[in-house]
Parts: structure tokens; C-alpha cells; sequence
């Protein structure tokens, strides 16, 4: 590429719509360029940091054995009915663009592709013989953000690797699962990443296990609890933990307290002179399901403990056929006001809440589901509220003042300074993380539904059991620049910088420079050392100016010392700078990128 | 590839969905699966074949210089609005696919990339210095097609790859035109395609001049008229030609005749004793446009002649401004009935049909549009429609029995026998094609409504002058099965066939032979022979059906010639048959591949 004849126009001031260092600095460098909310066009250097960011994943997906394949991004809604996902993304989540076509017919644009593929494996695969399998592909895919942000990080439109394996049996998905996430560490460690593996929440996925694999930035929008030890990582809203032990409760009798304006629980226990670990804390939710029917729900948890959503929304998903319905659409703390018949102020709300509160005039179930968190149950003598205003209870005890619900549950966010468990004395410590890959044990939750089975080897037909994998391309990109930035600008890791090196002719009038310059730009072209001339006729402040701030690894400066038959070579991330003979430039570049070559795999 | 590992299941019957042989061997050859109506699923071996030929694709774009890069999906639709074509494209034509997002705003998927593409060039190129420029992306594309069908021939979703080029005037833009037409030309040679270059109508894309390049088999959607010395070929929707003369009238006075049950021209020339040449047909067509005005039109051509309604289509696009309207909704010919006041029945309306007829009831322009096609204006003693059921004029003159509209047009569909000009003596000949490219010179039309302009040399600011470029990489795929198949399967030209040789083992119990096979497939993969192994335990029969039937243009036999230390060597397209030293092998398919083998290049 000679940067006199291409589209290249950088900017020196941080664009106002940019919030994040590598969003500022893709924008500057001219490799992106914002079209709407949360939509972008890949220009030409950022095109290729793709398509060498895909070919290693390619390497190492094939290298597993997966095929590649393209699947159509227009889906029918009908194939997400018989999943059963076609309200829970296109209402639910709301994360799936959907529209209807010139026959009518409901289509959406593939947020991820389940469905698409147990509808052609179950066509296709009859017999055990034909598996294990491994199919993937690397194309754009669509989600319709709430908050679109962070340019790629989250985008409406971006680029993901997806592959879907498939199986007799657990123990062989398992061999597809755990080959997968090796391949992925691989990937991961080619492009130059630091990253965690967290276990994860499957979300509207689902299945028997996920993982995570984080890369570790400031500007995360994910919390990773983990161990120094490395014996445990999560994501906060998978991890679990043990809480601190409660405090020994100030109150030995049951009695009503007069607690005036005591409306969070930091007044009060301070009123009170207890711990918060002391209180029942109790929270009115409400949650809707694709049936239309709402049900109140009733929290009870430690007082210095809150309420993981992701943990209870996967709990009321599996209570949905007690309601007769399908899924959750949607779960939301409640203000109480338009719910309960009579104004209760929050904070006063105890455990024991009577179920003719509740504002029967809405379509909710008429009595309220109740859930004791586990961290509530050995409470002694606890505060908690009285359902009348400006009061509390002291001494309740489960069994005595108060019903102990039916439903215990862990429902509590895991935090930084808990134990992971009674036998490891290792504290939790948070970071913020960038999901850049998920890994997924799908089981038989999509052939099941889908009716997608096989014959085993004695004859009997069982459904397919599968695994899913993603990357996002688009956003791996992204994360490799939020952790490899200088004042300057971007610094590629070298395996999927756009070109190895930029050569910088410092004077263009002088014809020695150039002639040079473009014998090396042919020489280290032509034998794979993918070099840019920077062949403008600028100023050379502006010219290394821009070579740093796109971040090509080694700049090749044809100045001064051309008159020893050298020129000089920098290496961008330390600017270490080197004179090197013309004539040893393929030799030394040989070396430098012998470590990003992969022999070639055939599959 | 190993057969035995893989997702690899070949049908037997041909598929009831599929018309074309291209389609039903795609299908049955393992390489497409149906989703929905027009909307496929690229298996691996097809996957292949798409990548190859996106390679090619690459290769000849860079080398006339464009840059590759990729666009957004999904396009907002305030830039269609910008260039008039929003209209145009969800309501007029009708093939894009929109929706509305979760913010309510509108959005299409992109069938073309001009207003995202000209969005971009505007705030980037500022000087003439930073052309001439040209980009391009491949990408799948989405139309909401009418009538899907003939699989990826006319599909809903497809991989195509458009460019964009950037000029400061015409002389430049026909020079980037003309280098991208030739690489064009390239990449179908290289494709192993057999094609044609014809004059085409630019349709809703707009601009000065293009070009359509057709894949040419009999089951092409589109018409081509050229002649055989090589000197003319058009789409029939843009060619012109000569007609035959007419013949001498047999009529040599104005009178009205009554011609009962003449509801067709040829039962009116037996009964008038006339050649079709002496005959005004007059059609009523119907035009709507995008403010909801409706006019209709009355076209006078001759009675052996067609009316050629692309060309009619672009007339009353250009006269859009006359009804204060910006484009063409709709074309439609007229039942009449509803339309006029007094029922005329086809066939007995004539030139001077009274505007008092229209039914004014309905929001339509109370005037006829009337137009004479060229062929008629000579005519002498003409037969023409009498306004009367039953009744013909004949005998009729312009400027005395009637009067020849003002708006004189050329909208006549050329046709095969027609004279391409009065100085060519070659006859016009028709084949059937299937447009796999298509080249424009857009001139200013974008760059003036979305304001992309740039300072030329002289400190003035002008419009950019561009040009856009589309190859439909899936079509084409299909097309190049269209034209190389047997009756045992497809026959790929060895350029993007998805692998270069099958390895068929005749029995997989003889220990040899798989020995054998394995060391042939490890050594021809390791240096870039792309080879299958087929190491099924299916029967030999069903192993050379297969790989006729998928196409591989060589398959190596490891069967009885193996105790001489040969193999056979089978050309798929001529089933030449050869022994070949298994130690030779690398060395003939080095000899066979290189051909295809383009020098790298760079960028």
C-alpha cells in the first residue's frame, strides 16, 4: 500500500463521539468510521486487521477439526418458535432486529444461529457414524443494543466467529467443549491478548455449562470475581461465594420498634445500633412472562447482601410452567406503589406480607412468590420490616415471628472480599474483563425442541447433543488496541497488525530516498513482509506522527543513514532503534515474524 | 478433507424444490441447503468454492488498485433519503428489505452501497489530490426478490462484491471504469466462465452508461441481442435496433370498418386483408409516481412491434418533474376498464381516444399522456382503433385523420432479425444470459444530492465523479456449474473448484491401499494440492458417484495399478484415464494447477 494513493486521512483530535481510548484511537487512525448508532464501516487497514484476526481463528478452529461454513443471516421466525426463542429475543431481550418481508412472513437477522443449524444437521445426520462434529463460520452478525457504546466493543452490527458441535453423548461433547477452549486460549495468545477463562452465565442460550474468556481492561463492562491463586474466576453474575459470617444479633425478644425515617438500611441499623448483617432485607420484584401473566415477587435477603438478577431470572425461567407460560420477558424491582393495594413505603415491607395486598385490578397472580435467599435462613433475632410505616421488627425468628419461605435459594451477588468456600481461604478480587469468547454446553436443549436426533449403536434414537462457541471478531480488535496503546497511538501485537512495517521516506525530493525506499518496498513485499511505502509528500513530523499512530510494528526510516548503505529500523512499541543493512532487512524481518507464522493445516 | 469425518451427505434424487440442473446438483452434491424461499446455507464444500472465487476477485480488484474494505449491513435510511432512492427502493421496485429498531428508526439491509459509500468519500476526501480512488467490499447482500428462484441464481440473500470509484471528472472515471471492465474480464476468464459484455439499462443504480457482463447458458432470466461479427450486444431491455420496413398500405381512403370479434391484431390483419406493419397499436399503460399521482399514457407504436417497457420506465422517470413528482412508483398496462368511463374493449382504442374518457373519480392526471413510438410516424392510409366497439379506422394519416402526439420516443423492443443500423447488414441474434457483473458510470448523481464534492486544481470546488461495480459471487458460482455439468455431476473449472483432487480408496480392507492413500494426501496438501480423502467404508460404486458428483477435477485411485507403485489418475471433465508413478504425482499436479497459479500480489 503506498499512502499516496489511498483513502487515508487521520485525525488529530479525539472525536467527540468516542469515549474509550481504542474507540478515539480507531477513529483517528483511519480505521473505522461511525455510520449510525452502533454501526461502522471497516476501512481499508482495519479490514485487513480482521481478515487476519479470522485467519487465525480459521488456523485454530480447523486445527480441531471444525469445518467451515456460511449460514444465511435472514432467519425464519418460524425455526425460533419450534426453539422456543422467538419471543424471548425478539421481546425479552429484545436484542434480535426482526421485520417482516414482501410475503408477509416474520424474518430476523441472526444474532446467533442455533437454530439454523439444528435445522440442517437434522436433515443431514442420521447415524452416530456421522458425528463428532464441529461446523462454523466467521460473518456478520446483528443484535439490536439498548445502549449501543464503546464503537465495537458494543456495536449493532459486528463480526463473530460462531461453530456448533455436535454429539452422541455428554462425554464426547465434552471432548468438543474442552478442544474448543483450548483452540480459543490459542487464538487468544496469538493475537497477543492478556485474558482470563471466568465461568459464565448461559443467558438466553442455555444449556449445562459456559465459559467466558475475558480480556482484562479498565473500560470492561464485565466484572470477573477471582482468586490470586488462580484456583477460581467467574463472572459476577455466575460467581458464587460464601458471605461473611452474620454478627451475633443486639436483640434477644420479639418486639415492634418505632423507626422513623429510616428508609435505607444504613439509617436504621445505625438507629438501631445493629449490624446490617442482622436485618432481613426484603425486595418486591416484578416479573412478566411470555404469557402476559405477572407475578410479584418477594425477596428476602441479608441486609448487607443484594439480589443477583441474572441468578433470579434464571430461577423464575424455571418456575415459568408453574405460571403456564414459556419464558421470562421481563423482571424488574418494583416501586410497590401501583402494585399493593395500600401505600407502603419502601424499607417497611416485612417477609411476612400478606397476599391480599396485592392491586388485584392488574393481570398478577394473587398471591406473591416468595424466596428466601440462603444467607437469611440461620438468622437469629433479626430486624426486619413490619408492613406499617415507621416501624420495624427486632428478635423476629423464623419459625416463631415469622413463616420461613418454601423457596431457598442462592440468589446473592458474589463480591470482592467473600470466600469462595469454607475449605479455601483465598479472598475474591474483582477486575473488569471484555468478553471476547463464550463457550457453551448446549446439551440437547436445541435438539430436543427441535426434534434433531440420530441412531446410536444399538439402535435407539436419541436426540443430538450440542455445543456452541463464539468470538467476536469485531471486538477482540477493539480489545487488543484498549491493551496495547501509547500517547502516541496504537501498537499492533504483530500477528494481526495490518502490515508488518511502514517505510518513511523523510524527504521526498530526494531521489535517493525514493529509489531506495521502493526497491525495499518491493523486496519485503515480495517475499511476504507485508510493508506499507509512506510515499506522501508531507512533512516527516507528520509522517511518524501517523506511523505511530496507526501502530504498524517497525517503521523502516530511509534517511540519513542511507549513505552507509543502512537504514533504520524502529520497533514501535519500545522505539528501540536499530541501523540495519539494506541487504539484511529480509534476514532480520524473517526472524522477527518467524514466531506469528502457523504451519499451514489442510483439514 | 477426509470424508469420513465430516458433514458429507449426497442425495440421489434430484430435490423437488430445484428447476435448473445448477440448482439440483448444488443441491444433491452436498454444497447448498434451502432455509427458506430464497435463502440458503453454504455448506463446507461450497464454502470453498465462494472463498476461491473471492480470492480471484480480490486479486484482479487490487491489481487495477482498489482498496478492499467492508460496510455496514445496515443502512439508515436518512441517507436514501438524501439520495432520492428510499422511495424508490422499499416501494417502487420494491427489493429492499427494511424495518424499524428499537430507538423507531428506520433501517434497510443493504442491496447496494452507494449512500453509505458516498456518506463516507465526503468527509474524507477534501482535494483532487486524493483521487482517483477506488474501494471496494464482499459481502452478502439482501433483496426482497419477487419471484426467488433458480437457488443462489435469484436469491434473497447473496455474496456479491461492489466497488466504488472516485474521479475528478469523466475522462478519469472512464479510465477507472474501463481498467475495472477489463479486470472483469479477467477474473470470468479466470472463473473458466464463457461470457458476454453487453450495453446495459442502468436501472434504479442510475448514471451515464453500463455495461452487463452474462454468463451465457439457456437458462438465463435475461435476453441478449447481438450480432455475429461481434460488433453489437446489448440486453434486450437496452437494445436498439432497426425494424423491418413496413409494407405498403392496401388502403387509400379514410374509412371507418366493421371488424367484429377482431380482439387481436392478427385476427384484424386477416380480415383487413393487411400486413401487421400497417397497423397503429395503441396501448393504455398506467404510471404511478411517489407523491400518489397517477397518469395515463397512451402509446401509439406499431402493429408488429412491442413496446419495451424498461425504456418506457426511464422516459417517465425523466418526466417525473412534470407531475411534480421525483420518481416512478409503478408501471403497469391498463385493463382499461377501470380506468375509463365508457368500457372500450382492448384493441379498439385509437390515438385520438378523447382525454374526456378518463375516469376522473380516481386521483389520476386528467389528461393522457400520449406518446408515439417512432414506428409509426411514417406510416401512410394506417389501420388504427376507432374508439367504437367493433369498428377500425382504416386509411388513416397523421396530420389529417389524426394527430400525431408530440412526445415522439424510442420505447420499441429490438428483436432478433432487426438490423442493428442502417449501415450494418448484421442481423440482431438472441441468446439467453445470466448477468454475473455489471459496470456504471455514475457521473454526479450521487455526489450532487449528498453534496460529496471536492477542490479541483484550479481551487474550485465540484462533485466527485463516480462509478460502482458489482460481481454476484454466489450467482456466478452457480452459473459456472450451469455451464460445466454432465449427466453424472458437476464439472468444476479447476480454478475454484473446492479442492483440486479426490483420492478415491476402492477398499478400505486392504491395508495397502489406505497406506497408500494417507501418504498420497499428506504429501499433496503439504505442498498446496488441495486433495480429499475418501476413506468411507461405502461401497467403490458409491465412492466414484460421489466424486463425479461433486466435481473434483481429478480423482486418484489407489486400486490394482498400486502393485507397480502407480495410480490412476482420472480427469473428472474428459475421464482420460492415466497410470501415473505415485512419486510423480506433485510434479503432474504442479504441471496440471499451473495455470491457475496467479503471481502474488501486493498492495
Amino acid at each position: 500500500m503506498r499512502l499516496s494513493q489511498v483513502l487515508f486521512v487521520t485525525l488529530r483530535e479525539d472525536p467527540a463521539e468516542a469515549e474509550i481510548m481504542s474507540h478515539k484511537l480507531l477513529l483517528r487512525a483511519c480505521y473505522i468510521r461511525r455510520i449510525s448508532s452502533g454501526i461502522y464501516s471497516y476501512l481499508p487497514l482495519m479490514w485487513r486487521v480482521l481478515q487476519k484476526t479470522s485467519q487465525i481463528v480459521r488456523e485454530e478452529m480447523n486445527f480441531v477439526g471444525a469445518q467451515e461454513c456460511l449460514l444465511p443471516q435472514l432467519q425464519i421466525s418460524d425455526l425460533w418458535k419450534e426453539s422456543g426463542r422467538w419471543e424471548t429475543y425478539t421481546k425479552a431481550e429484545g436484542i434480535m432486529f426482526s421485520l417482516v418481508d414482501r410475503q408477509k412472513k416474520e424474518l430476523a437477522l441472526g444474532p446467533t444461529h442455533e437454530e439454523i443449524i439444528t435445522s440442517i444437521v437434522r436433515d443431514m445426520i442420521t447415524s452416530y457414524k456421522q458425528m463428532p462434529l464441529n461446523l462454523y463460520q466467521i460473518q456478520t452478525k446483528f443484535r439490536d443494543e439498548i445502549r449501543p457504546r464503546f464503537g465495537l466493543m458494543r456495536s449493532r452490527e459486528f463480526m463473530m466467529k460462531d461453530a456448533y458441535s455436535f454429539d452422541e453423548n455428554i462425554e464426547n461433547l465434552q471432548k468438543n467443549y474442552s478442544a474448543v477452549s483450548q483452540a480459543y486460549c490459542k487464538i487468544f495468545e496469538r493475537c497477543g491478548l492478556s485474558f482470563h477463562v471466568v465461568e459464565a452465565d448461559s443467558g438466553a442460550i442455555g444449556g449445562l455449562a459456559s465459559q467466558e474468556f475475558m480480556v482484562l481492561t479498565d473500560v470492561g463492562e464485565d466484572e470477573i470475581l477471582y482468586t490470586k491463586d488462580g484456583s477460581y474466576a467467574a463472572n459476577a453474575e455466575k460467581a458464587t461465594s460464601i458471605p461473611n459470617p452474620e454478627d451475633i444479633s443486639p436483640f434477644d425478644s420479639y418486639e415492634e420498634r418505632e423507626t422513623l425515617n429510616c428508609n435505607t438500611l444504613k439509617k436504621l441499623s445505625e438507629l438501631l445500633n445493629c449490624s446490617l448483617t442482622n436485618i432481613v432485607k426484603n425486595l418486591l420484584y416484578k416479573a412478566t412472562y411470555d404469557n402476559q401473566k405477572s407475578i410479584l415477587i418477594l425477596v428476602s435477603i441479608r441486609g448487607d447482601q443484594d439480589v443477583n438478577e441474572v441468578k433470579l431470572s434464571n430461577e423464575l425461567n424455571y418456575l415459568a410452567f408453574k405460571y403456564e407460560a414459556s419464558t421470562l420477558l421481563t423482571l424488574k424491582i418494583s416501586d410497590q406503589e401501583s402494585l399493593l393495594k395500600d401505600r407502603l413505603p419502601l424499607g417497611y415491607i416485612g417477609p411476612d406480607l400478606k397476599d391480599s395486598y396485592i392491586n388485584s385490578k392488574e393481570n398478577i397472580e394473587s398471591s406473591f412468590l416468595r424466596i428466601a435467599d440462603k444467607t437469611v435462613i440461620n438468622l437469629k433475632n433479626f430486624v426486619t420490616g413490619s408492613n406499617k410505616l415507621d416501624h420495624h421488627i427486632v428478635g423476629g425468628n423464623w419459625g416463631q415471628s415469622h413463616r420461613l419461605p418454601e423457596l431457598i435459594l442462592d440468589i446473592r451477588k458474589a463480591k470482592e472480599g467473600d470466600k469462595v468456600s469454607n475449605d479455601n481461604y483465598e479472598k475474591l478480587m474483582s477486575k473488569k474483563g471484555i468478553e471476547v469468547g463464550h463457550v457453551f454446553q448446549l446439551g440437547t436443549k436445541y435438539s430436543e425442541k427441535m426434534k434433531a436426533t440420530f441412531t446410536d449403536k444399538n439402535g435407539e434414537e436419541k436426540p443430538i447433543t450440542m455445543g456452541c462457541y463464539g468470538i467476536g471478531i469485531s471486538r477482540l480488535v477493539q480489545s487488543a488496541v484498549e491493551q496495547n496503546y501509547d500517547k502516541n497511538g496504537i501498537i499492533w501485537p504483530l500477528a494481526i497488525a495490518p502490515y508488518h512495517a511502514i517505510i518513511v521516506v523523510p524527504n521526498m525530493n530526494e531521489k535517493k530516498q525514493i529509489e531506495i525506499a521502493e526497491k525495499i518496498y518491493h523486496d519485503l513485499n515480495n517475499i511476504g513482509i507485508e510493508t506499507i511505502l509512506d510515499d506522501r509528500t508531507e512533512r516527516i513530523g507528520v509522517k511518524f506522527k501517523d506511523a505511530e499512530l496507526i501502530g504498524i510494528p517497525y517503521q523502516i526510516v530511509t534517511g540519513r543513514t542511507l549513505k552507509f548503505g543502512k537504514v533504520e529500523v524502529v520497533e514501535r512499541k519500545t522505539k528501540n532503534s536499530q541501523e540495519v543493512i539494506i541487504e539484511e532487512l529480509p534476514r532480520l524481518f524473517h526472524e522477527l515474524l518467524k514466531n506469528i507464522k502457523l504451519s499451514s493445516q489442510f483439514i
